[in-house]
């Protein structure tokens, strides 16, 4: 717990009413997603940009480690002050301030739920395309320190291609501005870039400026049935020979699909024998999206589907993702813990990812249902493991490690979508040589000289 | 000039007949399209990464100034050694090494001409789209220091968007190696964007993993005349509404044409009274161009274009694009000095711009020709000189800080494609904030702390 006049000047900053020390804000706040937290010794609520800097000035001052939370839902830890110190919940800035129709941007407070900012752009017909799975309780200042991707990143690419401009504060208390309200500006280092995925450890984003693109008007989602996920790549490869470039390309596999028949207790969901099923949805408009689901169809029978559907309508559109999203919950209902790993390979390598996946199952005995975006070769890997059963345990840390080393084997990244944080970080060596971390930790000095920002994280 | 011993240095590494001293060569290499040079003290042309590693280390070393080099077509002194030392030409490093189809990527040296790995990946069906209007002349590695942009830009993003993974040397001769093959990938801090752009001042690219799309299979180019500026903007407004997204949308103003037709001495590449000329071309599959190319017309009409084409084939094709092809050298005709600035601004905010330029050439008594990517607000304003005016010269410098001043109160930045070099250095800190510069000069102390590569660049 930091001293009492600590605290003072905290509350001194934000009032009284916006600094907790009580036990249970210091815990639920020390935890996110990946639920290994670590207390706070203190929460902080600030209203704005202002009273940030304060209180980046007021750690940088006295050494006190400084963590910044958006919606808590990452995988790797990145919001949990695993070296106690203050967590600075952006809650209160949680506004859209700008959405500019004839500019396509929006400018935006991070807190913003991202499915809100969704919703508001929508309804102008514009469209902010990254959607995380968490995209109903993240927001998107977490979003941009994570880079969060999601199906749509095949088409559309992840949150870094719609980030424009950032404000955020330094450790020091000064507040830079990053890039700018324009499509294209080399003026100086991107530090805009830079910031976007740096997990917090970096700056405090406090301002957005997001770029928009017209919302297409028209989807069309499909599903194909294939006896093997080697059959199913192969039609994401006839798909890219026929040009195509679906906004959503998943791919489930039968362990995944036998969790949400199990939990679910319905087989309907898949046809019998299906080793990995598809999901498809192109968008656009309505003459160029009839065409490309002709082009669909073709791809996935050439590479021999069993079974191919076509939504009519947002009815048996909402019924084909019924799958995709029972996915999460049904494998939670099989067992409370997984370790979830979101390991990406170059996609024509997809099926060797799969063989290396059913080599570590059969070697350490472990249930691994994947599931995750094939177009990007971004796959989640779900490691499901009984709390409590300490030599599984073992088992699914030691598979690990033999996925990642098989993951890197295969030109591939131990993550594509959830941060390194302090659950990774001892895996950073095994991607990224020397001289490249050496690199990134005088980055992070050149932002961070007394390394109070989000400590522990990326870095071991 | 650099001691002799010195120079053997360098010979021992690259051998003797790749380091230049003779006085043609240390001039030619010492200048760029900006053609204001500085004689450089030696030029190496190195063979492969192992060798510019060891360049690197002997510079940092001795603290020399080291400047790489890719085509030296940049319009900010980007490769002018303006503190002598050695310019490190990349020329040796001109390779292919791999086009993976399947993956959708390349794999290339810096050297390579843009325009020539079009033509590679075209050849297989996929698609590299950024082009800068150098790129027969540049080469891809200059291309990733200044973040090249160009025309297709607007539907299909610079040349960040298509950078995956970088080799770099660092002045102090280590090797990084950032990014990958994947198209996700969130392990540590992104190097890869932040080399992009960086304009060769932190680390020297000896490798560049680039990001295709398949090739569109059908392109349609269009050409629309309006009365104003303001007419052909609205046109773009109407567009965007209308969910077209064109692959080109490019704006040629009255004084272009003028200069086009004088130089051409020909007055049929636009109608009369033309002040404001739209090259639109719409590109993908054959039913969506289709359709697409009709809102294109609608969009025009409505904006009250007084003229309206559409390419019926190849040839018509050319024929349209010819006034744009014919511009530059057009208006070098006219007077072999130009400032050419690429300011850019919310493309809504493009009339403003113009309503800028009119009021300089008014007050300055200049003659200033635009054109640019409209769809980006990106806008290329051409300050025509009389070489040796000296009046002329000084007013047109003093109109430049009026361009830039006012193109930043339109919330815009002064360089949307061509970068800082040392021509626009003096005005960074126009449209940058003090600790926004200060957090720059840090990462490059993190790069280069000895200040040895490309020094004089971005910051005075």
């Amino acid at each position: 717990m930091r001293s009492n006049q600590f605290v003072d000047r905290l509350r001194d900053i934000v009032g009284a009413e916006y600094v907790r020390v009580d036990e249970e804000s210091r815990t639920t706040y020390g935890t996110d997603a990946l639920k290994r937290g670590h207390p706070a010794d203190a929460v902080v609520l600030p209203a704005d940009t202002a009273e940030i800097s304060r209180i980046a000035a007021l750690c940088n001052e006295t050494r006190t480690p400084l963590v910044p939370r958006g919606g808590g839902t990452g995988y790797t830890g990145g919001a949990v002050p695993v070296r106690g110190g203050v967590v600075l919940s952006l809650e209160r800035l949680n506004r859209i301030l700008e959405i500019d129709e004839l500019n396509l941007l929006a400018v935006v407070e991070p807190n913003v739920i991202t499915g809100d900012i969704q919703d508001a752009v929508e309804k102008v017909g514009l469209f902010y395309p990254p959607d995380p799975a968490s995209l109903r309780q993240s927001v998107i200042g977490g979003n941009v320190a994570e880079c969060a991707g999601g199906p749509r990143a095949f088409k559309y690419g992840v949150t870094k291609a719609y980030v424009l401009g950032l404000e955020a504060v330094l450790p020091s208390g000064e507040i830079i501005r990053t890039g700018g309200k324009v499509v294209k500006n080399v003026v100086g280092y991107d530090l805009t870039q830079l910031l976007v995925g740096s997990e917090g450890t970096l700056a405090i984003i406090t301002k957005i400026i997001l770029r928009l693109v017209p919302k297409p008007p028209v989807q069309v989602t499909m599903r194909a049935s294939f006896p093997s996920v080697r059959h199913a790549v192969n039609a994401v490869t006839n798909l890219i020979r026929a040009r195509v470039v679906p906004a959503a390309l998943e791919l489930i596999d039968g362990d995944c699909l036998e969790a949400v028949a199990q939990a679910l207790n319905v087989r309907s969901l898949a046809p019998a024998g299906t080793a990995a099923l598809l999901l498809l949805e192109v968008d656009g408009i309505a003459e160029q999206v009839a065409a490309e689901a002709v082009r669909v169809e073709k791809a996935c029978a050439d590479a021999g589907a069993t079974e191919f559907l076509r939504a009519k309508d947002d009815a048996e559109r909402q019924e084909l993702w019924r799958v995709r999203r029972e996915l999460s919950p049904s494998l939670r209902m099989i067992t409370p813990l997984k370790f979830n790993h979101d390991v990406v390979v170059p996609k024509g390598r997809v099926p060797e990812l799969f063989e290396l996946v059913d080599r570590i199952k059969t070697q350490f005995k472990l249930r691994i249902p994947c599931f995750g975006h094939v177009g990007d070769g971004n796959i989640h890997v779900n490691i499901m493991v009984t709390p409590g059963d300490e030599d599984e345990i073992r088992r699914a840390h030691e598979a690990e490690g033999v996925l990642f080393r098989g993951t890197i084997a295969l030109e591939g990244s131990i993550s594509g979508e959830h941060g390194i944080g302090f659950a990774k970080a001892p895996y950073l060596a095994m991607e990224l040589t020397g001289p490249t971390i050496e690199t990134m930790r005088r980055v992070k000095q050149a932002f961070d000289p007394n390394g109070i920002l989000n400590p522990g994280k990326i870095f071991q």
